[in-house]
């Protein structure tokens, strides 16, 4: 199925498409097929915390309405505003540089997935714009398979991790690399003694704090679509294209991602408990297009949008680049 | 008032304190005060969000109860077990670096205030276990002041940005510095030319990821309870002490921050929405104790707990520490 959190004339639900051009309510599409005392989830967190059973009963209810075709409002997407996907995930965790593209440019690097974490307030869903301001410094699209999160996991062995995915969907990872290179440390941190705890030992370190970078407000674009699991054969081998301002500027697939789905939520999971509705995106999959434009040639303070991301089996994503013009040219502390 | 979420007799409830040894949960408080229809917040979150409407009318409950100490059953504190105050916050930005005694230990740093993202999920309460596994390496304590949002907030300037403020508690920003030096790449970042965005350039930078070290389960103790802001003269002025396993290992204050509360929200509004129950953890404060001591001898790996950590104005919250005897040494990714 292809789920969405969506507004049609004023009100919120979850839609599931029906057809290219349409999609029905999941209410509707629950009265009709199992009358008014049917439990219906009010959101998309809702419906994943119900697990297995919630999507087993909503596609009953597709089904119903596909053999019904009259007894539940069509309605069409031309005409609805979309949501993320999962509006208020619990957490997202997006994985570093997983690309391997990246790798020939690192000097250092861990052996194991490195991530950090977005926050959900700075989700928004396909058509809704992507708002930039001056004092951001450069901002770049990176395109990411998201991983939708089904069932509570801890400590879940790659070789079963996959059964714990409710879907996956579309994310554009934006990031701001002024912001980056703005938040960087070198300092002299300070570490226990292993030999003798009651003394410390110096080492100098650099840091540095992605939240403003990656969780600035419409930094994460969602959707449209969560595809269940069951309609996409292999994740680790899916195209991906990105294109700014009609041009295209990536051209990749998941297959190039260091770390497969299952090692990545596998390895979070031995660290962070993973429950319904959490969003694990994979990395950006930014290989040069064949016109040799690249996702870092595309600042949103130079190039005006739109930005759209296409994954196979996932759908597109599209959404305006407004840039703010505000009368302040720079955050201020007082 | 002294807010608290908590189970007693195996249900939770929001309880708010009536004297040093007894809370009331607010539901029964409330009906008594109101009537069986006055509408009761299900959970913080859901009192936060009725804004300075919802805590006025749990003002009026609460003197209510004061007046009529029949009318009301009082919990023993010593029988109630402790939720975070704030079970499930949309976010939890962390300021980096902002107490003055790590000034002299930069080499180099930002301007202004950094910070991370801890996930909700890594919450636990007062008296709950922090749980340590040998593959995370060493683990310390950070005694911090935490800010709760109690009004949405996007652009607040300092001098208005105390009013937003729905209360205060005390955070146990567990880091797990082991891990933070796991986590570190060193690379070619890849900018676009500012003056032809067809072109790029590299620049050797030093990223690191905090999700792992900031954000691993039970890696955040918030509690014991949400003090509401009228009770705190001054949070740039209260006493924070730590101790681990009895030992004191941090004697400081909030007046050593180098950003004020109001600054650090006001800052971190200018790119991300604060929303009611969110969290603010101002950074720790870590002047050594008397006895020379330090939070950075103190490695969960080594020493015992438990850990406290003491606010003026806002409590003390203690815990054991737990170090997990698992048969697997390290992560996996197979």
């Amino acid at each position: 199925m292809k789920l969405a959190s969506i507004s049609y004339k004023g009100t919120d639900c979850i839609a599931v498409a029906i057809d290219d051009e349409h999609v029905i309510n999941i209410k509707d599409a629950m009265i009709a097929a199992f009358g008014s005392d049917a439990e219906i989830p009010v959101d998309m967190n809702h419906l994943l915390q119900q697990g297995q059973t919630g999507i087993t009963k909503l596609s009953s209810a597709l089904d119903f309405a596909l053999a019904n075709p009259t007894a539940v409002m069509h309605i069409p997407i031309a005409d609805v505003s979309w949501h993320a996907p999962v509006r208020k995930p619990g957490k997202i965790c997006g994985v570093a540089m997983n690309n391997s593209a990246s790798n020939s440019r690192k000097i250092s690097a861990p052996d194991h997935p490195a991530f950090f974490l977005k926050p959900a307030s700075c989700l928004i869903g396909h058509e809704e714009a992507i708002t930039i301001r001056s004092y951001y410094g450069s901002v770049h699209p990176e395109p990411e398979l998201a991983i939708v999160i089904g069932t509570t996991m801890r400590d879940v062995d790659a070789a079963n991790a996959m059964e714990y995915i409710a879907g996956y969907s579309v994310m554009n990872d934006i990031t701001g690399n002024g912001m980056r290179a703005e938040d960087l440390f070198q300092y002299w941190a300070i570490y226990a003694d292993e030999d003798d705890p009651d003394k410390t030992r110096r080492v100098e370190q650099h840091l540095s704090y992605a939240a403003r970078y990656k969780g600035t407000d419409t930094f994460g674009v969602l959707g449209p679509w969560l595809v269940t699991r069951d309609e996409i054969n292999d994740p680790d081998d899916l195209s991906v294209e990105c294109k700014v301002g009609g041009e295209v500027v990536a051209e990749d697939s998941t297959r190039y991602y260091n770390y497969k789905v299952a090692e990545l939520i596998s390895f979070i999971s031995q660290f962070h408990t993973l429950h319904p509705g959490d969003i694990v995106s994979c990395g950006t999959a930014f290989k040069a297009s064949a016109n040799r434009k690249s996702i870092h040639n595309a600042n949103f303070q130079q190039v005006s949008g739109p930005v759209s991301v296409t994954i196979e089996g996932l759908g597109t994503q599209e959404n305006p680049v407004v840039v703010e013009n505000r009368t302040i040219g720079k955050w201020r502390l007082s």
